[in-house]
């Protein structure tokens, strides 16, 4: 829902529809939607398709499911309508190893329909993607890439904390898996990006079933206390296999009680690269500023499917690119 | 001097010519140039016009004066044969700040001609610059932006350590700035480039003459042992004022015995970052591979002149582009 997306101080923007199926959503004023002192003129409806007829934006932010399979109608309604799209969609991000037809097929829609659509976010789409590979660019070879992001738990909102299965036993976490429990969505659209961008082909690429992280000590969250011996977080791992190798770790670990959050890139190569955020970069903030970041970069993206190793930089990009240089 | 540029291993280009006017190594073979264990039946020559005429390359690898003006000339020899060009030449990395006419001039002559031009390298080109940018784009909001580059000068070439003054005393340190000793060139390059990413109008740029950093004890290094008093070493700093304040402070150290080496990206905004890549990058492989790694990008980008912040994302790019994608 577009009420998740925090419109960046630096950027003027104007909304022109707001789209969502809650019910506690539909018919309500944007702005009473996402909790401001004034009404924006902005009633949330479910029909997409009117409201783009009615609305003509430039651009759809869209963030709503993980699946690709399930924005899939949703985004071919913005795309015919003329309208470009950016999403927060993890399987988006890179649809081109797991959704190879989806993608193509979006793709070719986009370019006939003269439209740009992206996937981004914090991760996928920066921290575990186009971070990294950005930073292989000061290396002459490249045998190995690790990242890992570790995350504080007990700092995040409540829902966060039930779906990473905070304060169940051991049986409880293993019955929700795959359910509830889906561990860190969009792993695949990282390691591929990798993959892409250093010309590596993936033999394979392995997705773990999330690890329940287990309380050593009793610790409290906002959310509940945990026993020791219960479930404070999780982890999620997955590899992109080269000729053999593990040539691709991603590690997103997040649990109550991590001793220190930060997000991490190992590079082995030519040179090798130790490069750390410290603290790690908040997930609901960055995936926002990723988003609302590149609505000027798609926009002035040529028609078709992209993803972040093929397009301009990152930035916390101004108001209009061309502004100040030439 | 193409020499200093090593071949990525994950590529294959194959060189046509080579160009230097050092009398040292005119009428060599390259190969024997750059101390390989046989011959490239390549000739170092100082006629560029000719070369290019008889050898017909796709790009140019430039990597000799870091001053536009004195390079100027080569580059349009390059861009009039009709020849993409990527640089090292520090000023070409941003040059719309401080050599605003030259830029445009290449920029419309490049395409004119059908080729692209870009400056790049370790920095200005990605660590004070690109990689700075790129983390903000996980921004809703930058107030300020600090990079610090600390790095251990024993460790380089005597070359290096000369030019940074290592074993003078004050006085001489002194004589020298602006003659032998010029700092770390092209910091107003990788301000101006922040400031057009950000959107941010500078006021003014400042950057200070080199400053001497005095050893505190004897110290040993591969060029000269250096007395307690004499000079270390050197610090270079410069600022992008932005309402009358310094926006983006600019930090690169150079000396014997620096504790730690590091390379250190601050941003005041929402989120707060601190990114430190450990250890630092090494200035020699990190530029070879920024220019190898840049000129697949070059080459395929429209004609004009190009800046980093404005081209696809740096990576350790395969041979083709797109051969694993689509």
């Amino acid at each position: 829902m577009v009420t998740t997306i925090c419109l960046s101080s630096r950027t003027s923007f104007v909304s022109t529809a707001a789209i969502d199926i809650a019910e506690d959503k539909l018919g309500r004023d944007l702005g009473d939607v996402l909790g401001l002192p004034h009404r924006l003129d902005l009633i949330v409806q479910k029909d997409a398709g009117k409201s783009f007829t009615k609305a003509k934006p430039d651009i759809v932010v869209h963030a709503t499911s993980s699946s690709l399979k399930q924005v899939y109608s949703l985004i071919i309604e913005c795309i015919r309508s003329g309208t470009n799209v950016v999403s927060t969609c993890e399987e988006r991000v890179y649809p081109y190893q797991k959704n190879k037809a989806i993608a193509r097929r979006l793709g070719r829609l986009a370019e006939k329909h003269g439209v740009s659509v992206l996937g981004t976010g914090i991760n996928p789409g920066f921290l575990m993607d186009t971070l990294p590979i950005t930073v292989t660019g000061t290396c002459l070879d490249v045998k190995h890439v690790k990242i890992t992001r570790m995350t504080d738990s007990s700092k995040r909102r409540i829902p966060y904390q039930e779906k990473i299965g905070t304060g169940l036993s051991q049986q409880e976490f293993k019955k929700k898996i795959g359910k509830e429990i889906t561990g860190h969505v969009g792993l695949n659209s990282s390691i591929a990006m990798i993959a892409d961008s250093l010309g590596w082909m993936l033999d394979d690429m392995i997705e773990l079933p999330p690890e329940p992280v287990i309380a050593k000590r009793i610790m409290k969250t906002a959310y509940t206390t945990v026993e020791e011996g219960l479930v404070a977080g999780l982890k999620s791992r997955a590899y992109g296999i080269v000729d053999d190798k593990k040539a691709i770790e991603l590690e997103f670990v997040s649990h109550a009680g991590v001793d220190e959050e930060y997000d991490m890139v190992e590079i082995d190569g030519v040179p090798k690269i130790r490069l750390k955020i410290e603290g790690g970069v908040h997930g609901d903030v960055g995936t926002s500023a990723m988003t609302v970041n590149s609505i000027l970069k798609v926009m002035n993206a040529p028609p078709g499917l992209h993803t972040m190793n093929r397009l301009l930089i990152p930035s916390d990009t101004p108001l209009e690119l061309n502004r100040y240089v030439r």
